[in-house]
């Protein structure tokens, strides 16, 4: 297969969106190129495009997307041009020292995993570079959609991780601080993890709605009450064994602390994106006695977290497809972009359909 | 038994010590009452005394002591006037549901296993009552000291529990910032937990050097350099696995944080005595999402953790009685309590005698 | 409340069981009595009649009941007379080494946990002795009837237990050997550790159809199909991540082993009253290096666990009145225990009104 | 580097071993090529060419050695010919599904990892093939000789890991099953784990020596008295917190059951080589429910593993030399063989020179 050009959908530079022509990749021996057929568009992406990881000149962008192999490199041995993959947003150096550490995520470097629309092209290209094949893609059974399937690579692997890590005990209480999809999907974390009681923090109807559907037994509206008196008096001034933060925000991540009962877990998967310091209140802490741990973590990526993910939707136990407010072609990428930036018209989440 | 009069050490008011009268306590049905031999004196009394903890009159103060048996109430097992035995400086009411969550040093409430010199009176009296004696009180083995056995109601018990909640790989790289008495026992406690390399990070020669009896393979002297770019060149850029704050201080407890590597585990044993805040900063942090957990832990307490503490100095497995640097009968107690709250003379630990 | 008698349910010897008159229990300081509404028949009661823990007199069989406070010792706190409540069929000493170390259900020995019809009169009598009633026992919310609460003394807690100690990676495959009360409740758990796929093992066909309401994806008939080889084939050669043994033979401990992959866990909640070995398959079992883990549980009991469990039930997260298949009066205990004893007219659970 | 002969001692056949002449190998574009310096033989050899893991033909043999690097394909970026390395015993697949799991040594299949002398040649070669360089390879800190660097393939690995899986409480109890060099490093590896007392079980007087230099506490000789009543009397009937299992037999393997407490761990890194049953004693088991966990695992391989290990050398933390008893040229080692294959000269571990 020669060189070719295509087209992608990329940062310019800070502030700029663009689809330009590049020439299309080439596989390594562990690689893979994959052909997209559905999309989806994080708000990460527009963090970056607004300067969040500095200056950026035509990076391509995006990192959800499911598709067909196109080519693989001499090395690769479980998937062959026409399978129908998932590659994860994250996408680990399986033999670095991190991921023997158990951290995949964090490869050679913090996040380092987080390749795509970061250290390299993205994903909302006619063709994508995928480095190690064999370990971070996914084949899709025939039971699950490309639409479904989207959802795994970190809506639902983000989500549910951060209900995992709540360290939520059979029948314990849960606060999730926000419910954007990544929120969303820790609330039906939540209930995967065998929580009793489910408190949702959000103020938009439509994601209060969805939050229920996921399983949240409450929903706080910070805009009408303070979400910590609510919680604490939801769990009869007890607080909750585990809190997930699902924002990145620093009155969340506080809040998340205050509600926290001794002896319990705060979760972190939002992405904090501005600020020097993430502030802990120091009391509510317990003075660094209370047995609060706080532990965070980025979205886990690789083939056997993909196959564990694409076996929950193979069996109906969840549908992130709910979350998808909008839905656009490729061409239209722009719009879709801008319209998640602004979160415009209550959109949760735009799909993008390559075909 | 009848009533009688006793002499206690005691914070009359904030800023204030005496030494006072005061009613021998009587044991409920499940407690007992100690005759203290040897006692040390912990600055956490010292914070008490300056306030940290609120007003109090006329409070006993003390929490570390070794003593005998003198009474038992009626459905006490275990324990015999006589016995010769430690209670530790933490007390939980084991069936509470916070030790039912394995968190016992929580009881109730946040630290609610700390009573002593703190919701009821303390342990620097001629008579001490013990709550739940079958839960809390160890027998001493022969070959441990009263002055060793000491050690382990507090320096030992929350030093090595800063080491066990660290996650140290067999062959990791630990920090631990502060070498006081708790800094130093977490040092050994690294050594007992598999640690390859351990750096501490202390100003004063005296503990610098314990510090290297107790296993430090590097000492970084902060007034010398700054502790975050010495550690980070000690491990080639890449930090530490674990990092153990034993202070208490906003700075380390950044300074910890910023010398953890994506994966690893910061845990704190120090009491953050003051401030609204203690400040994560966010990059080093990984901006949420470098799976660096935060974890924190009150000195716990019981039977069982007692005897273990008891086996390894049993065994010789250690040697806590080198920091112990003063020695002061009780009519002096006072001379040895504000001793240790100027830090003065090198002090590190006084003991004090009781017969 | 002066001594007075009760009508009690016993195993008169082995192989014979009465109903007497007994003397009403005395509380101590820390206990409660209790007076029992409903309760619920248990397999393990049989066993005990037939022998498996030796020769008993009059001792009061039963662990499964609900009821109201009758009288309570002079330092319980939480508890008073009239209060609607649920006693764990476990009843740990909750200061026991075992406890703090985490074991409460081993008290003091082996299994030291389980009192009631063991080492003690049971539950099935017009008044219940409770040890430490704070530790023990749960109040009842008002939305959970006396009949579901009745389940979270044993199966719920349990089956549950089965599944939480089962590892289940979020969207792991999972076999549940047999689909008794506890598997079933094994089975409900996996789907609350967030299992992706869950094959039950089981041959009778009302079972059957409850373990797919429970959430089975697949049954597999024993009788029809080798266990083994039906499983292996449902997970394409690779086996379980998790395999849950709730029987206590040694068939199915020996199959548990086999269908559990590499890095896997086989999680026993079945009691093994026979026999003076279990067998573990050398090749399946990988030589002893195949990083297969093999734990254990008894049922976990305690004012936490209840209250966890019963929270589930206020939530409607699990309906246990399914497995509800007869209903008897007290005076007619036996003839509902002699129907457990011989698992005649496809009964599950009977259930048993004090009132 | 074109293609050429190398000597290679081999297993001709059950049975019988030879030195023969191969050809050299390739590396992939992940691999590299060692050329060995220092080897050590291990008893699993011999097992293997007695024919445990099936017929072979001219299969070299070897799986613990340091060396040069030769070569290295295209792909491998932190190793270069020259460097001085070694390589793990186990060379697992990183990227494979088991290892994602956080089983690595379980790569594609039960003891997958494990490569060397088992599904392709093994180390005792002039040229040595390892695959995924990055992944599998270590440089040697120039404080650690080649020698001590030696024992961190096997030896240190999977003995440390025997402690490491038995959950050892700080000041815990420990009994270790057999003082071979696994059961030796497994001895030294529970005082890393903060035990408090430490039982070895051994029979030949120079092995009894080791373990005590090692740090046990205590030595049982099975020839003079029943090791599991010697462990009881030893802890006072109570058992203890953690027993580990080195030698791989039916009898270790029970008494390690009987000796534990409920709530305490069976750690096995014993190689099951014989029988088509392991037995697990029915009533010491607790009858499946006294939460005694039985858990295996197979060497740990890997650059961060190694690292690690090599650390522990480096810091002065262990002497593994100190189990060297014989040392042998590479010319005379079917001699080191068949001495360690018939224990003879009371032989723990002989040393092979490359060059």
């Amino acid at each position: 297969m020669g060189k070719c050009n295509m087209r992608a959908f990329v940062m310019a530079e800070i502030g700029e969106t663009d689809i330009i022509e590049k020439e299309r990749p080439e596989p390594g021996p562990m690689d893979a190129i994959l052909k997209p057929t559905k999309g989806l568009i994080c708000t990460s992406d527009t963090h970056t495009v607004h300067g969040a990881i500095g200056e950026r000149e035509d990076l391509t962008l995006g990192h959800e997307i499911v598709g067909v192999v196109d080519e693989v490199g001499g090395e690769v041995t479980d998937f062959e041009p026409g399978d129908r993959v998932v590659v994860g947003a994250i996408t680990p150096d399986w033999n670095s020292e991190a991921a023997q550490a158990g951290h995949p995520s964090q490869s050679n470097q913090a996040l380092g995993g987080w390749k795509f629309a970061n250290v390299k092209d993205g994903t909302f290209a006619e063709y994508v570079h995928v480095n190690d094949a064999d370990g971070n893609l996914a084949h899709i059974p025939d039971g699950v959609t490309d639409h479904e399937a989207a959802y795994t690579t970190d809506m639902m692997s983000t989500g549910f991780r951060g209900a995992e890590n709540a360290d939520i005990p059979m029948g314990g209480t849960v606060a999730v601080f926000a419910q954007g999809p990544v929120g969303l999907m820790a609330t039906k974390g939540a209930v995967l993890q065998g929580a009793g009681e489910i408190i949702a923090v959000e103020t938009v109807p439509e994601r209060q709605e969805l939050a229920r559907e996921y399983g949240a037994d409450h929903v706080v509206d910070f805009a009408d009450e303070d979400a910590v008196e609510a919680i604490m008096e939801l769990t009869d001034g007890k607080g909750v064994d585990s809190a997930i933060e699902a924002l990145g925000a620093d009155q969340t991540f506080q809040d998340a602390i205050k509600v926290t009962k001794p002896g319990g877990t705060v979760s972190n998967v939002g992405y904090h994106g501005d600020g020097e310091f993430r502030h802990v209140p120091r009391e509510e802490w317990g003075v660094g006695m209370a047995e609060i741990s706080i532990v965070t973590d980025l979205c886990p990526g690789g083939r056997l977290r993909l196959k564990r993910l694409l076996r929950l939707l193979d069996q109906g136990v969840v549908d992130p497809t709910k979350m998808t407010t909008h839905e656009f072609d490729f061409e239209d990428i722009e719009e879709a972009f801008w319209l998640m930036d602004g979160k415009e018209d209550n959109v949760i989440k735009p799909l993008v359909n390559f075909e």
